[in-house]
């Protein structure tokens, strides 16, 4: 029942500097994968539903590589902290709320609703350190047929009492069982181990969870390098460790075995991004909160000549939105006050750049996603940007350009897909 | 006709540090004027006709202090240069087209249905250098009903044959023209005196159009200090000046004898902020615009310390969008990267100041406007939050924020008031 052909003007990214356009095209998806863009129907292919959208914009469902759903409640709110303060002001405490299931429900309700309306067809998400919780967080979002990976968050130290794990051992007890209940019960949904951050994590709980990922082959997910105090802290915590980075590395929780995705890596030494790419760990570049928190610019442009894996992250509530349109504006828009301020040797990044880091270069995170291209998961949004008026003739590559920088207008996202399915897009 | 009870949560700003929250509330609007906020509806107003808005957030119309009403046609395109040369690649090939009444018909209609639809109820504009279809623009903005400063652009050196006017002396007679025709026509908008920048006019247009301020008592628009190219080029070109403002001011253009409003102000030195102060000059701060060409942050927090005037402005098509909710983000979000990156002694903006700059602030430039305190202009508008779900209770002050933060959906914008009659959002 995943097979259909799409019909429309179609943009792609084939790698981080490229674009293709194909202007009144067919993509053809048979059982969930891209067969091919084609002028005409092939007749090969003439049987298969055809969803057409006549000339509006087709292009890859967005990739968010780190948010946290229970922060959705408080989205908008209480940007006027530090990291550290900003989370036992207002991320503990709404998080804390969670072990009320009744309360989740609603919480995730809301978020996986927001998630579902939105641009985005996969994304890697923290729940809270309740099981129940998360489970039920990971139910819905399956429903929603959007594509994620959910962890279960750890925290063993440096919480407030409501949020504390009760020991290591209970930590990583919990966390396994989680992991049994999850792993094979979804279609759309899988775990991911989620130590929050080394300051919340002893060692012992760290090389708990390192067994569990080699052990279930579970990827993983954590925070890494974002503001100077956390910085030092985890010096202070780690003083065996020659950065943050090998505070997880020692664990096996730093790309190898499994891989991981690193939220931020604004302050990452040369020789922390010289093991991210050795390792290759994917970064979610996440400017809305790294502003929103203050906790600076990732020098994104020296990750990408270095050859890193980056992909955008909405990072909510530190991030305002789930809109990864607003993502890839900040991207852009940050990239130029880093140029101007900080290194004047750091080209700002330009459109296809993060496009691609928004699609395909994310996307690889979860397989060959993100794509196009033959042999790609066909994930997809379709943008009416007729609702964008302009006198203008424009290009295909200038309405892309266009619908990312307005893509705050969600009135114009009209159809999305993923593995070739079609999710409605409620309200 | 311009009189009326607006019901709902009401929020606005009393000064930069002071928000006043009225919840379930009864705004009086009597000939356009606000008279007072109740609890009940007062016998003496009882015949007017209620506009009951439920549980919705009714706050002051939002007011842009500088924006581009030709440039709104690229919009989200070409944020690939710096100042200069973005101008001569994007912006100026766009406004010559505007020499024809056919194609500015067509922009201008698609720019004045977007300024309708969104909740702004002030603006001040740059045309283009085509009094005709300048003269178009204030046509189509006055019917609708948002109150608006509109500016045929001076340009006699500097820019392309297309643009660049045939002499001072005949730019400056096409603008008394403009001025004549345009001073007492229109309900909603008057003429402003709008040289572009230094760079583009000679000093004897400069003379002319100081001139013509004090004559005909118009107000006055520019650029300034926005990047450190274009501030190198104005001391090539005014080595007698010494700074840039002081360029404006030896004209007789720069806040006094009439009111100026200068957009940017990035890189202004103590002395020129120290003559903005003493001038009075509004300072409209355009945050999109000064990351999307990498032009830098400009101090708010100091302009505001000193006392200085200082309002937003979308400056499209510099800023991607019309929408001064993201400008409001925007500021926020800047000024937390420049108390990162520049200066650590600059707190970073809180939301109540950024939304008296957008409100109050700027509103300042249009007479009493802004507030809702008794003897302001009632300019509203209209926000169903409830369609920005949260599973959490919310004050007033939060949901303010929240929609602020939460801004680009439009959706939740549900009404509109300038002087105290309704303008409909079209589509």
């Amino acid at each position: 029942m995943n097979s259909m052909i799409l019909h429309g003007d179609i943009c792609y990214s084939a790698d981080q500097n490229t674009l293709i356009t194909r202007l009144d095209s067919y993509l053809v998806c048979v059982d969930g994968i891209c067969k091919g863009i084609y002028d005409k129907i092939p007749e090969e292919h003439a049987q298969l539903p055809l969803h057409d959208h006549g000339k509006k914009l087709i292009i890859p469902g967005l990739i968010d590589l780190h948010t946290h759903a229970p922060q959705y409640a408080f989205r908008g709110l209480g940007m006027d902290r530090e990291l550290l303060e900003w989370l036992s002001t207002y991320a503990f405490p709404e998080e804390a709320k969670y072990s009320d299931l009744a309360y989740a429900d609603r919480a995730y309700t809301i978020f996986t609703e927001g998630m579902k309306r939105s641009a985005t067809t996969r994304v890697v998400v923290f729940g809270t350190m309740h099981r129940e919780a998360t489970k039920l967080l990971m139910d819905k979002l399956d429903r929603t047929g959007i594509v994620s990976y959910v962890g279960k968050v750890n925290m063993d130290r440096n919480a407030p009492n409501t949020l504390r794990e009760a020991s290591a051992e209970a930590s990583i007890k919990d966390t396994e069982r989680f992991i049994k209940e999850t792993s094979n019960k979804y279609r759309n949904t899988q775990p991911i181990i989620t130590p929050r951050f080394i300051p919340s994590c002893t060692d012992e709980l760290m090389e708990g969870l390192g067994r569990l990922a080699a052990q279930y082959r579970i990827p993983v997910q954590s925070h890494l390098s974002e503001n100077p105090g956390e910085i030092a802290w985890v010096r202070e915590l780690c003083p065996w460790a020659e950065n943050y980075g090998a505070a997880y590395e020692r664990f096996g929780l730093f790309g190898k075995p499994q891989k991981t995705v690193m939220a931020h890596c604004v302050y990452s030494d040369d020789r922390e991004i010289a093991m991210m790419k050795e390792n290759g760990v994917f970064i979610a570049h996440c400017p809305a909160s790294n502003m929103n928190v203050a906790s600076g610019i990732a020098p994104i442009r020296r990750y990408l000549s270095e050859g890193l894996r980056v992909g955008l992250g909405s990072d909510l509530a530190g991030g305002q939105t789930e809109s990864l349109f607003t993502a890839m504006v900040e991207a852009l828009q940050v990239s130029r006050l880093y140029w101007r301020l900080v290194d004047s040797t750091a080209t700002p990044l330009n459109v296809a750049e993060v496009f691609y880091m928004t699609t395909k270069g994310g996307g690889e995170f979860f397989g060959k996603v993100g794509s196009f291209e033959d042999g790609y998961e066909c994930d997809a949004v379709v943008i009416d940007d007729s609702l964008l008026p302009t006198p203008r003739p424009l290009t295909v590559q200038e309405r892309l350009e266009r619908a990312i920088y307005l893509g705050g207008d969600v009135k114009a996202l009209s159809a999305k897909y993923c593995r070739g399915k079609q999710i409605e897009l409620s309200a």
